[in-house]
């Protein structure tokens, strides 16, 4: 919201209790937003100083040779952060690391202060052994410290790190700091001193991740009557193949998920409530959900856009992202308003969004992390489920095709243009061609 | 979302410590959103069972009659508030009273559970003496128990009770309970067990209050131009008065605010960012401030509305709140993509919005607390700041009408139909009425 706000992330918490993850989701959630977000993570640049493989006494803090390079390590990830600040203008930096002890919490601190730059620190508390055994096979031995080594002596290793860090851990208790407690992956949440904007968005996003397994399914409505008259937005009922892909569906779904609970949302269009008639779950409408709204285009095919708007026409192709529709709206408004959306799929288990091509498209984006200019060109084709199953970073996909035709309403991204012509070693700008032609 | 939800939110905390501030607040913001809400205050109960005028000795752990009276009004509160789950079908419930022993809050719980109402504990904790002595000052000494009374025998009377009640009070620690401790207004906040849509959007509503006195500034755009030609919706440049009025704001925001700090929110629309031009302060588009969007009927007047569909604009006029045009949106859509902007209201300080009659509206109301029915038809004139000081509980107004004419946009609520028409105590419905026409 207000350009000059500079926040740094600093997590907090012994190895394996999921800060990467968390890293990763705020970074990915901040991005969507247009929140200029970037990760430093100091297990990285450790790695690259001091070179992958290191074992666990490493680690050890009696150990003054390992502590000397670990804290290079954190030295050199601060001072990337900081500088990514003053040059590049970020807004917020996520800065992974343990920095489990209280000094060294205040050292970041400091360092930020002098910037003008508030600090978070985000500690997570984990005392469920399972699920930081659990956290270790999923994803601490496949990390590139433990490449090619037998499991379990990695995962042995890996526990004497750990112990290494219980040591001197000193668990976040400073009062007037800024700061938000995950307990248990977050049965219990303590929030301290939050305040503006983008924290209290940052803060309710973390209260609202959960890491139990489940899918999220995505379906177009059917084909509809405007699909098959190249026609946008509208509210038009599904033509007879439409109809045919609805019936289709529920065997579908139902083979893919047995008995498990699922529900589905839809727009409050024609086209996804009567897509999702035969399914036999919950139903949510979701007017967030509605196609992108097209403006004084809506009912229109393209060419007679073309035709009546050509200079919008040819500005939406440039940047697809930010053209927003005369009356209408843009990718990035709908960005905006598919936010509580995504919030609420933090929140739930299995959902099947029955939706259209540029909501789909923002929201398949968000769970891969896409840039926004690629997101207006991803395929959604038209009577196709894609699964998608959120794994500990990034999104496992599975596309399921129905096999009934449907036209195909994806336009790809135009070819860049020709180069200008170069007349000698100068280029010609428009205005001089005009010139040369007239 | 879901109907079955049943919640009720237990308030815990020594008096003179927010909890029916909070309570009013919640069940405002609920009722706004369309959730069924009421606050059972056992305050009220008791002074309706015993009479108000009870001095701190009634409230003295050690007054066996006292404390068998104060039971006695909590049971009666309970038991209304099982009831209205029960009978009236309720959503939220706010059990609003001291509950200030783990004993109290078992027996509550217990209670609920058997109806599967699920309870959420929200404690107020305050440490800053000057606070609570400004809390007693502000609501306490006008409440019906003090009325009459020398304030300042009342005030030591007051700090008596609560005396009273600290000798037994115990904190929440229970920590298989769902509970939220604001502590100090919110500057440290814990969430236990937080789960579920409506539970998480009340806490976040709780994390996002604050109690520092602002003013929330209203005003719609200058007149347009379609508005001097009566046509609804558009994207319409400021007509000359509208631009006079545009200059006559920075004084009068001046003249009210001096050099207090503000800023101006306007939609994306051309006549609010050009009202809001001369405006020395920063500035923020939302996009969900524009109009309500009137679909079909965009840029039309209400008599072409009236002409092309009829009995689209009788149904409007029959259910305002709910009636939804076609390709469009409803009040009841409007309010739903406020709410962001409400849940920014409340942490910001001194706000200036620029806007439209719906969206004003529907801002209003959630200030004031109005129902829905009456909502479509609040008074937001053109040419008018309204200025809200929000208070201990709801909102002191002013309205400062400029000098420059501008064309009536209000429509007032029709007048009830005349009763249909009875023959021999049967009446006719309209069906029958036809045939006898024909």
């Amino acid at each position: 919201m207000s350009s000059d706000t500079k926040i740094a992330c600093v997590m907090v918490g012994l190895p394996a209790r999921g800060k990467t993850y968390i890293a990763q989701k705020v970074c990915r959630y901040l991005q969507w937003l247009s929140v200029s977000t970037k990760v430093f993570n100091v297990g990285n640049y450790r790695r690259k100083l001091h070179g992958a493989h290191q074992m666990h006494s490493f680690f050890d803090p009696n150990n003054k040779e390992g502590e000397i390079a670990r804290r290079e390590a954190a030295a050199e990830a601060l001072k990337d952060m900081l500088r990514w600040f003053e040059v590049e203008n970020g807004t917020v930096a996520i800065f992974d690391a343990t920095n489990s002890t209280r000094e060294r919490r205040t050292f970041i601190l400091n360092h930020c202060k002098k910037q003008n730059i508030q600090v978070i620190f985000i500690e997570t508390v984990c005392q469920d052994e399972n699920l930081i055994l659990q956290n270790i096979m999923d994803v601490k031995l496949s990390s590139p410290d433990y490449k090619d080594m037998d499991p379990e002596k990695a995962a042995e290793d890996f526990r004497a790190r750990i112990s290494h860090y219980e040591e001197a851990y000193e668990t976040i208790t400073e009062n007037d700091f800024t700061y938000i407690k995950l307990i248990n992956v977050g049965s219990q949440v303590v929030i301290n001193l939050i305040q503006g904007y983008l924290q209290s968005r940052i803060v309710y996003y973390l209260m609202n991740l959960h890491i139990m397994p489940r899918s999220i399914f995505f379906s177009r409505h059917g084909e509809s009557i405007f699909n098959l008259l190249g026609k946008i937005g509208g509210d038009s009922d599904l033509s007879p193949r439409g109809r045919k892909y609805a019936n289709a569906l529920p065997k579908l779904i139902h083979e893919n998920l047995g008995n498990q609970p699922l529900t589905v949302w839809t727009s409050t269009m024609r086209r996804t409530i009567q897509t999702s008639e035969q399914l036999p779950y919950p139903k949510l409408q979701w007017k967030a959900l509605d196609e992108l709204d097209a403006g004084v285009c809506d009912g229109m095919t393209y060419e007679e856009i073309e035709e009546r708007y050509p200079e919008d026409y040819a500005n939406r192709d440039e940047d697809k992202f930010n053209y927003r529709y005369r009356g209408g709206e843009s990718y990035r408004d709908v960005v905006l308003r598919l936010e509580p959306v995504i919030m609420e799929l933090e929140r739930q288990q299995n959902i099947l969004i029955v939706g259209h091509q540029a909501i789909l498209r923002c929201i398949y984006a968000y769970f891969h992390n896409l840039p926004h200019d690629e997101l207006p060109y991803i395929k959604i084709p038209l009577h196709t489920v894609i699964k998608l199953t959120p794994k500990a970073y990034g999104c496992a996909e599975v596309r399921y095709r129905v096999e009934i035709d449907a036209v195909d309403t994806h336009r790809p991204k135009p070819q860049p243009k020709p180069p200008k012509p170069v007349i000698n070693g100068n280029s010609i700008s428009s205005s001089n061609l005009t010139n040369v032609a007239s």
